[in-house]
């Protein structure tokens, strides 16, 4: 094993202290002289004709300075690809969701602004709605848009093997109907941003875990070359995909008042904002089929699945490939069909979410595997070990696995006394306990085609401190340390020589951003090869001080030496000096990005690696039932992932516990409750998310797999455990009651519900 | 001649229309919340021991909220060299100037800090003083520093070929003794900045012409890595040397209060502090001794400069150095010997400005010569071409001259009507015109040994538009708009596709800054290099899309194709797109630095090039001079100046013009009246620089070398007329009056008392 110094040690993190001390500014901390607030008028209909706005009221309040409707963007739509440009900054003719944008205010002051905002008239002609994406596929239901058929927003099928031929092999088949939630991200900082637009084109400072997103999107809107455009990132409070993944009316509509005012403009959505109209993990029903032969083998699989995708497209084409690429992962799966339609709905939109496209099926095929394999009489474990995969590996739909730690997971959690003892440990009520078991894989450093590596630029101090500059965004998940780690690590210094700025995209290198679980992997790697060059380029002052080659100048512990001889040594710090002080002065600076090539890759057809490489998540969840009131609580989790090495071990454990948490969430509490598109419980007091009494003991294993494709061998750390843990918390409260439940979340009614017709 | 499309042209000014519209924000403008204001408390003595501070009354006043000492910075000092390390930013014990800082306030805004300044008592113990440079070398005088014998602050001595062969060679030997003005330049803007210090380190918006000096004195001021402290450079409202090139109280100050309060901190020095306190050019006398033969021929010269250096060393022996080696151009000189002192007086400190070191002596020089020639019977044009050196040529100190237009410039000077009629148009008075001449040198360039490169890094962004980090400054010279010509020549795209960001020492690469006329001659080269590797990089995307070969690939009018082949050829930024949107996504960045390396540079003795290439200037000046009251008015100016090739005529143009009416400034109108270390005039209605009706015509030509080492052929065109232009009114003025006048300004007192003499 390679001898590190900071890589695969318990590092704090950078941010810590201006985090704990309230230094670190996050977007809506930002005050400008002569500041404009910016607010929304959202429609009260989940769809409608817009047939007039009249804004001279809000005009007329004293304060008020300008006021905007989908008009004065003239007809500008934003999406995803090119062919899904549907978008408006705000509404002009027609709302699909209920707090769907459809004018702007901007004042002197937040609480001007919402006045303002309130006397805006929006006369709309109601249309009527669809709700349920099964229903909007009907003939005959309302249709969201003219060009679209039955509300397909967009359908992806792969076939892979034979289909046929896989389920006439088999013993078993199974077909069940499996529901997933309707969840959304649970950052505590909503989106804000404050905008500014002058002769030197756009400055906004937004909360956004892919800035460079929307640095496009508002080069195209206003139409500016790219290096006009200057996303400015503060601290981040949360992201987890979705919406600060993606640009939002507030952003297009604070640059263009700051564009006709001259002034600064800030908006900061209110949590109901937030939680009744941004974007939201897709809602999915999963009819799986699933064949297996009497000794476990599955011998093929047909997933359909329909996702609620609200009123646009977003993203959603992504979330429809996932839900099927990752599918033939973590399990052998010779044969595999699936058919994803993505529906458009009068409710508000499905997007991306930790977890993304995969947390959906590997549920429903995870869950049916143990009914099925129980069935015929195979322990979960055994069914497990049976078809997992190992590496090197390559999937019916040409992903390839190099490194796997699936089934040494496995076997740790089997071995555990928790497992071996979970019968025994049962009880009888009226509180029981149960222990259940999954497995999962999840992608790292997501990549399609098109502009979507990582870089680093790395600038050396003459004191031998080292400036980085990334494009790659930590919204929370600790990246900035890791990335400072793989830094100090290649180029032998320490943690605290390597200065990680704030993105901007101004003049930090193009990235793609925070999603995908990418930036260790990719942003790492980067940061690794830019490490490199600035060894190299000092390794030649080096040589030249010592006579030696420049191959044999070794970077440790802050010293630099020659290989084997020993008394040739000095400190990295003098080795700086020497080199930006030799002539007239060197100025050394590193470069590196994440170019892996695109070995394989079908987006239409599934085919091939949107990852740079797989992490393998098995986990071992505890719950107590209780058979009066149906109440589940989670006791105790193991999670034994493989995320290569683990970089930062208290990281990785933070984020397993984190996504852990946010999964448990998913399977047991969240959910919106929504009537004819309106969300019923737009807070965090009605919509539940776990609270630090209900969180279990979460234990983190480190499978350590070396995979050859990520920096020091890491792959990623931030979603297997959210994909893990909806599954296993259903196989626990399998083991405890004997019933398998199918639908997200499993509230106390549903259980007491159950019971009930059990016992009948 | 290469033809060109943004180069040579007369481009505006990229941040025209932000300072046009007053969008751009100085750092006076900066405003943060909670904001603090700074101000420094002066002493009244020229000379004095501090016994006692009572900050007592200051502390008690409402709103202020911290005060600081001397004691405070705890004895650290800085300097521009280890061995000079001797200012502090408050002085703690002993003040050795007027105005110098012994204390400083912070408070809730401008008035309550002005008001506390006032409220600090100090207790002094008044020392006698020395305010006469020629004095202070006498035995017995006052002496300011303890370990420094007859207030020498710095010397310096070249002795080349056998000086007293040389004067034996000469038909005529002349001494005679020189005095120049004592000088500050002339910004608008006074000194300010805002500062901020957290866990981050220190941030400071700051106006700067060398950013990265205050970057290293406030990293070893406030012992931080240099990447713990970020300067932030908003626009500069005018440099010109000395003050902004250098530390000063305030920011010290303003730092320390902002760590101790946790606050941002301002301070915006008032233009009397400016005036009383802030650096200011070196007054020199100059014994200048020269030889010459009866053919005009200059045999020798030995110089003797004698220079008010004000308290503290500060740049002086870098101003000492140019004093005397760069007298060896514009004109052979075969034996040449200088002694230069630069003494410690109870003045301001002597520091650099336009024109460093060098328009001293090469004013005494020229007149000196002209004075000799006119007494051998040789005409002013005749005795400059007789010695006046060619390209290639090495001086005696081996200064290497790689393009010299001086010939050129002084036969375009000498067949202008103006000058062949030049006595015809003299008149006879009341008011006499004159027409003078001189032909100077200046460095371009400037790099000594050290961290003294420029570098540049280009971000190409997908739609081919570039964004261009620089840590070099415009503080006013136009010098972004000629690093954006640059790179949009070198890439063949338009200059509106290339935005050159502010400076930040976090994240543009590391420069020394604005002085020495270094920008467009070592910016401008790094910026062509890191062009170059832009499209070094570009070209094997095109290739491959070609089949053709990298280094056939040309960039051109934003387009690209292959040579020879025309119809191979695609817009610029489709191949931009093509290159980003490689596999998944190359990421191009370029980046550049000006390693010239140092050939010969010995700053003890004198020897070698401190400049990468020499400007050479000739110009003819005429004067009216009022016969009754003394008054001088130039009318007119022609500077034939060799720039090597003008990037930007307009800019080159408007770099001569305001040289030269600096330059006339201190010919004729600018000096401090000092009464024992007390500036008597220090404000600009007493302090007299030139006003619009006092501006002559003023012509400028450029003389077309096209020198091997600047970008494009360039070298400098920002200093070289300051250097022309007193000795040029001086000559025109002896051509009115047939009076020889050696001191500068030229006052109409000193013209009247001279009259009154000769008239005796």
């Amino acid at each position: 094993m390679q001898d590190f110094s900071v890589i695969g040690k318990r590092m704090p993190r950078v941010d810590a202290l201006a985090k704990v001390t309230g230094e670190a500014k996050y977007a809506a901390d930002y005050e400008m002289p002569g500041m404009l607030w910016c607010k929304i008028v959202r429609s009260p209909h989940a769809h409608a004709k817009i047939l007039n706005i009249d804004t001279s009221r809000a005009e007329r309040l004293p304060g008020v300075k300008d006021v905007l409707t989908g008009k004065d963007f003239k007809g500008w739509k934003w999406g995803w690809m090119p062919k899904t440009r549907e978008e408006e900054p705000l509404a002009a003719e027609r709302v699909r969701y209920l707090g769907e944008a459809v004018a702007a205010v901007a004042a002197v002051d937040e609480d001007t602004a919402e006045q303002a905002a309130q006397l805006i008239q929006v006369e709309y002609e109601p249309l009527p709605g669809v709700f349920d994406p099964e229903k909007a596929m009907e003939e005959g239901a309302p249709q969201l848009y003219d060009h679209v058929k039955n509300n397909v927003s967009w359908d992806f099928h792969m076939d892979f093997g034979d289909i046929e031929k896989g389920f006439r092999e088999a013993d078993l088949v199974h077909e069940d109907r499996f529901v997933t939630g309707r969840v959304i991200t649970g950052y505590l900082e909503p989106p804000a941003a404050v905008a500014m637009y002058d002769s030197s084109g756009i400055t906004i400072w937004a909360a956004k875990q892919s800035p460079y997103f929307v640095y496009r999107h508002l080069a195209a809107c206003f139409n500016l070359p790219l290096n006009k455009v200057r996303v400015i990132q503060p601290f981040i409070g949360g992201g987890f995909g979705g919406t600060k993944n993606d640009s939002l009316a507030g952003d297009f509509c604070s640059v263009l008042f700051s564009k006709r005012t001259g002034k600064p403009v800030k908006f900061v959505y209110t949590m109901e904002e937030v939680l009744m109209t941004c974007r939201r993990r897709h809602n999915m029903i999963v009819y799986n089929k699933m064949g297996m032969k009497k000794d476990g083998t599955i011998t093929a699989m047909h997933s359909r699945v329909i996702a609620d995708g609200g009123a646009h497209t977003a993203i959603g084409p992504l979330t429809m490939y996932l839900s099927g690429s990752m599918s033939t992962l973590p399990y052998k799966l010779p044969n595999f069909k699936h058919d994803a339609y993505r529906i458009y709905t009068n409710n508000p939109i499905g997007a991306a979410m930790r977890g993304h496209g995969v947390t959906h099926t590997r549920f429903a095929a995870e869950l049916q595997m143990e009914m099925m394999a129980e069935q015929l009489g195979i322990d979960p474990v055994a069914v497990r070990l049976k078809n997992a995969i190992t590496a090197p590996h390559e999937t019916v739909n040409k992903v390839t696995v190099k490194s796997c730690g699936l089934v040494e997971g496995i076997q740790t959690l089997a071995a555990s006394d928790s497992w071996k003892n979970r019968d025994q440990r049962k009880g009888s009520g009226p509180v029981v306990h149960g222990t259940g078991m999954s497995a999962t894989s999840y992608l790292g450093g997501a990549r399609q085609r098109g502009h979507q590596s990582c870089a680093a630029v790395l600038r050396l101090c003459e004191d031998g401190t080292i400036d980085y500059l990334t494009g790659a965004t930590d919204c929370g998940q600790g990246s900035d340390t890791v990335l400072c780690q793989i830094v100090a690590e290649e180029l032998g210094v320490g943690m605290e020589d390597v200065d990680i700025k704030r993105v901007d995209t101004a003049v930090t290198p193009c990235d793609a951003g925070s999603y995908g679980s990418r930036v260790t992997v990719l942003a790492g790697e980067a940061a690794r090869r830019a490490a490199v060059d600035i060894k190299d380029q000092l390794a030649r002052f080096a040589a030249r001080e010592w006579e030696a080659n420049p191959e044999d100048i070794v970077f440790k512990n802050r010293m630099v030496s020659v290989a084997g001889s020993p008394e040739k040594t000095m400190p990295f710090e003098q080795l700086a000096k020497i080199a930006c002080y030799s002539g007239s002065g060197a100025v050394i600076i590193g470069k590196g990005y994440s170019d892996y090539g695109i070995d394989v890759l079908d987006f239409e057809k599934g085919i091939g690696n949107c990852g740079t490489s797989y992490s393998f998540t098995s986990q071992l969840t505890e719950v107590d039932v209780d058979l009066e009131t149906g109440f589940i609580r989670c006791t105790d989790m193991v999670i034994a992932h493989d995320c290569g090495r683990p970089l930062n071990p208290v990281n990785v454990e933070a984020q397993n516990q984190g996504a852990a948490i946010q999964g448990m969430g998913q399977a047991l509490y969240e959910e919106f409750r929504m009537d004819q598109g309106r969300t019923l419980n737009p807070n965090l007091a009605d919509y539940k998310m776990p609270l630090a009494p209900d969180i279990p003991r979460i234990e983190v294993i480190d499978i350590l797999t070396d995979d050859p494709s990520g920096p020091f061998g890491a792959k990623e750390a931030s979603e297997g455990a959210i994909v893990s843990t909806p599954p296993s918390v259903f196989t626990a409260v399998r083991h405890a009651t004997g019933i398998w439940f199918k639908e997200q979340p499993l509230t106390p009614e549903k259980v007491v519900m159950a019971l009930r017709n059990r016992k009948q």
